[in-house]
């Protein structure tokens, strides 16, 4: 991880994560399609950061969401979606892992979604990104892969062609599918709360999103579909 | 407001808010009694300090919560329920502003309550009072008075007698009876994520939470029953 990276994600307060942003991911979890953004906070005590562990609590289901983050770089409220780039820093490829069984719980008692999305470790980060870098926010891949054979590793920790094979692609989406676009997203969220340089905006996942195990290393990838370009890695044991 | 309260409020990055911790307000939304402590996140740009400003956005019913908050001094994990007192730092009056008609309709739904707490100026917070200063924080009466009529002040701005029945106390309850203590909230919620210096943890309100207008002002009081003594006092217009 760089210094600057760790600089920014450890300085940042909030993360700020958008639900159901993509219609094929809504289905998948059987929601409906929302008419208009809505987001939960994750705390940042949540972070890992590349190479790191993810931990997964006993008795607890948790699913993988990879996302685009959105790196705020200055301070606004009550911005227009017109004016919602010039709030952006950078980007940076991120899991929103999720508890589903509590989530699950929760929603049908109408409770906060705090815990289920909160434990430590629950928010992946990667590199981040110039805004300078993206050509086109609305354009990336975003993939992720789970390798679940004990013993075995990912084809990133020891590069051979037969372990790769390992690594099943789960999610495999574009953030040209995105319901709800980051300018819309961003005026939305300033309607209701301060963004401030370091914050996070985590702006949906596309379908496939399904269960980790302990054990299960995860690698997730930022492309350019346009250039072929990777943009970013984010791997997890 | 102090530098010390400044600095420990702008440094810190969570707002860990329990839900329904005190029998007669879950009653009083008709909510029921938890068996278990719950909590949500709210964003630290919703902190206002002593003296400011309350907003209250178009279309929002915003509801006064009068709370006790535990201000975090210590980075911890896992921390039991026996080892939990080494982790405070001091205390806060805080109000948790709710945006209750916003809350009622995303619980329906099982979305979160991020929006709905969330709003700018949506976590009045007074001065820091070290853990020291406070015999028992089992044992101390937080009241809130609502001023509603308009163009006359509370007495904690113009300090008349006549212009003091202008406000009504709307809460007036006891530490004494939070159904989870300190202690519990603590091991629950570093169950879940780590603490660390400067978050705050805003342990639930007692009975009498009802709507503040614009123009209202807020006048909150924390007190020591034993002694008599006014430990902090927060006036918000
Ligand atoms: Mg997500
Ligand atoms: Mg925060
Ligand atoms: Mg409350």
């Amino acid at each position: 991880m760089s210094s600057l990276t760790s600089f920014i994600f450890r300085q940042g307060k909030q993360i700020v994560a958008i639900g159901r942003n993509y219609a094929e991911h809504a289905k998948e979890l059987n929601n409906k399609v929302p008419k208009e953004p809505f987001f939960f906070l994750k705390p940042t005590s949540s972070y890992v950061f590349n190479g790191g562990n993810v931990e997964i609590p006993d008795g607890i289901v948790a699913h993988h969401e990879v996302e685009l983050g959105v790196v705020i770089g200055r301070t606004g409220r009550d911005v227009s979606q017109a004016d919602a780039e010039s709030l952006i820093a950078g980007y940076a490829l991120a899991v929103d892992m999720t508890a589903r069984n509590l989530q699950d719980q929760v929603k049908k008692r109408g409770l906060p979604w705090s815990a289920a999305k909160g434990f430590d470790t629950f928010t992946p980060i990667g590199e981040f990104i110039a805004k300078s870098a993206i050509q086109d926010p609305h354009n990336l891949n975003l993939a992720l892969k789970v390798c679940s054979q004990a013993g075995l590793w990912c084809a990133h920790v020891n590069a051979t062609a037969t372990l790769k094979i390992n690594g099943v692609v789960k999610q495999d989406g574009s953030t040209s599918d995105m319901i709800f676009q980051i300018p819309q997203l961003i005026e939305h969220i300033t309607s209701i709360m301060t963004l401030a340089p370091g914050d996070l905006i985590l702006t949906g996942t596309p379908s496939g999103v399904g269960p980790v195990a302990a054990g299960d290393q995860i690698e997730c990838t930022m492309s350019d579909p346009a250039s072929g370009k990777i943009l970013s890695t984010l791997n997890l044991l």
